[in-house]
């Protein structure tokens, strides 16, 4: 059976995670709009892994265990801050500090369920430190240590400024977690689904998304549409930018979607987010930048922005350098990325397809003197 | 479309590097028997990467290439020597020092073609080092630096134990190298691929790789193949042994396979290896509870042994310790992955299936407290 480039329409596994039906979105069955709205991003980890939302009881518990593993160990820390900084993309610390993190983890290799469990929450928990001591310490700050009475949100914003963000930035950056949080078959979880499926451990698996993610196609494309506003600088130029891009045949990065036809759900909370956001700020020309942007590739292209797309000037607005971007991603999609490793060992099967053989016909060696 | 569990007989992509017909395997045109009998590793890792054999000059550039990049930056060693290597799994360090790897290279994350070439000879270059390293380092040993004059298997041996390998040591790995060398969409390809085609780098690929030839249900599969002959310890064990497992309906390693139905090609070339190093290490055995086991097995199951059933007492009489057995799968098949990594490039497209719903239908959310 010869399928379409890039699996296009394949279906290559049953999940009960998220579905994507008629360009709505669902985390087990609650619509991405009402989540957004109304949830904490923990409720959120908490469906995706249960596959319900948790009662009081259970929600403490889950935030109790996430404020009990945030802490690195300290060779972590140490390699991160060996790391050539100025050099690297934050992705690539993130990816190598994950690996490492496996090596610190005596249960690393433990395949039973409960062992998997545990260590998904310690991942959903290291995660934010990772970026935000990365972040400090290639300023030359020292991390700052996570506090336990903040929820992730708080927290990550904390440890990355070093002080208490304020209510509207701690709500942004919870609809922003939320919204990333989980998208059925995207590249990076099918990356970690084909990883973990040959019984490997949870820690290759999340080390494998991380490396998917950063590709501009994919969860890179968020920085990527920052660069491109910078580029653009004011509204008047944007427009003749776009123009410009797209008569050399170049992608403009935040648009299309493999699966979504007529919108990205996601993309309207962060363009409310942004326009609130970019006001506060007292910089609303990132926000009317992107709207010209938008307005003049939609009035080219039948493609519709997707989730990256208004998430550049949210994710500025509060404050975050521009190739955390991605990572902040990665913070939040972990929580997806763990629901569906631990789906797949759940009911595992190893993901194994086809190549259709384009290359040379049988031929004999002939050794390199006669060659 | 809904595939098949595990997307078994779905073709994901085109590809001109591997071919599995009618149970045979060519490497672009070449019978890997062929290519096994006569073939060193250095000419097969330019076949696949250019899809012809060199000429001699073509070959001597290669080789050149790869004896100036295969040492490895002071800080990737300072890394494996600052890691618990008594707890963890080799592979979890070559994941790690690979990802880190990739810090230290100035053009990580430059995409042009002749970039992604240079990043292919230095991984390829630097796995075996890397793995070599991390095995005298655990050892208490300081590693050995790689000798200029010595080919991939010639020096693998040599770092591994500081000692002048014997040549029928280096032309059994040799060998050993040429046959794992690639293996059309196998799972950690597939892995590389789906990674990759995010546009995301060549570091990120194989990190990602790797992680999946960790698992058990791939590469881990030779370990736990030599656990297997170890814990059966002598020919009359085995016959029950294989009995008492499959009556509890486990799974023995080193047997069946997606693809091939009536035999893998490369096993043929293992056994006889096996026959002739377990003799000269005076060691017959493993070769013999081998044999016994795999009788035993295809007596019950129609499932012929896999490339990981004779390697695993091939590697043993070169005197490998048992948890490298995945690592030097690894080191060859590193030459597969790059080659699948600079094909994707070539014609790319982002790896992006479906899943089917099976979760709850839509509901509404309720406020915790409520719950
Ligand atoms: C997301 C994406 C990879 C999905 O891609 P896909 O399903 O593989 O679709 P393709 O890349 O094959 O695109 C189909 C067509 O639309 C065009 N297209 C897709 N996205 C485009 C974009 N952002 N800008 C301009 N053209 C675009 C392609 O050039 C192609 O045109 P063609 O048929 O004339 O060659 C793609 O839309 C893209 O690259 N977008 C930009 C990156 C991005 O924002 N990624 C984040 C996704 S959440
Ligand atoms: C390689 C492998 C993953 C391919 O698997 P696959 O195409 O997904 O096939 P499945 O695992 O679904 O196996 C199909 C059937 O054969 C059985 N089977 C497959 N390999 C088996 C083995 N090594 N021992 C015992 N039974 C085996 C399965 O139990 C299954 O039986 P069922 O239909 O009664 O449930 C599988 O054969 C395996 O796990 N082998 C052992 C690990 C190994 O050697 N891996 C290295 C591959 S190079």
């Amino acid at each position: 059976m010869i399928a379409k480039q890039g699996l296009e329409g394949i279906v290559a596994t049953t999940s009960s995670i998220s579905s994507i039906i008629d360009d709505n979105l669902t985390y087990v069955g609650y619509n991405i709009d009402d989540l957004t709205e109304n949830a904490t991003f923990e409720e959120v980890i908490y469906l995706l892994w249960h596959l319900e939302l948790p009662t009081k009881e259970q929600l403490q518990e889950l935030k109790n265990q996430i404020a009990d593993n945030m802490e690195l160990p300290k060779e972590v820390i140490a390699t991160l801050k060996s790391m050539p900084t100025d050099k690297i993309h934050p992705m690539a610390a993130l990816r190598t500090a994950v690996s490492l993190l496996g090596l610190y983890d005596d249960e690393a290799d433990v395949m039973e369920k409960e062992a998997n469990y545990r260590k998904a929450i310690r991942l959903q928990a290291k995660m934010p430190t990772i970026v935000a001591a990365f972040s400090r310490i290639r300023k030359g700050l020292e991390p700052v240590a996570p506090r336990k009475d903040f929820d992730i949100a708080e927290n990550f914003l904390y440890m990355l400024n070093g002080k208490e963000p304020e209510k509207i930035e701690v709500e942004a950056m919870n609809k922003a977690l939320i919204l990333h949080a989980d998208h059925e078959l995207n590249a990076s979880t099918f990356t970690a689904r084909v990883c973990v499926a040959t019984l490997s451990d949870v820690y290759s698996g999340i080390t494998s998304a991380i490396g998917a993610l950063k590709g501009p196609l994919h969860g890179g494309a968020n920085e990527q549409v920052m660069k491109m506003l910078t580029e653009i600088g004011s509204v008047d130029k944007a427009e003749q930018y776009v123009l410009d891009k797209l008569s050399k045949k170049e992608k403009i990065m935040g648009f299309g979607h493999r699966v979504y036809r007529s919108g990205d759900p996601r993309a309207k909370h962060l363009k409310e987010m942004s326009r609130k956001l970019t006001e506060l700020t007292g910089e609303p020309e990132w926000y009317d930048i992107s709207v010209k942007v938008h307005e003049t590739f939609t009035s080219q292209k039948p493609l519709p922005p997707n989730v990256d797309f208004y998430s550049a000037s949210v994710y500025h607005s509060l404050g975050i350098d521009h190739d955390l971007f991605t990572p902040i991603f990665a913070v939040s999609r972990v929580s997806g990325w763990l629901a569906h490793i631990l789906e797949q060992y759940d009911n595992n099967r190893l993901i194994r397809p086809r190549a259709e053989y384009t290359g040379p016909s049988l031929r004999q060696y002939v050794p390199v003197d006669q060659r």
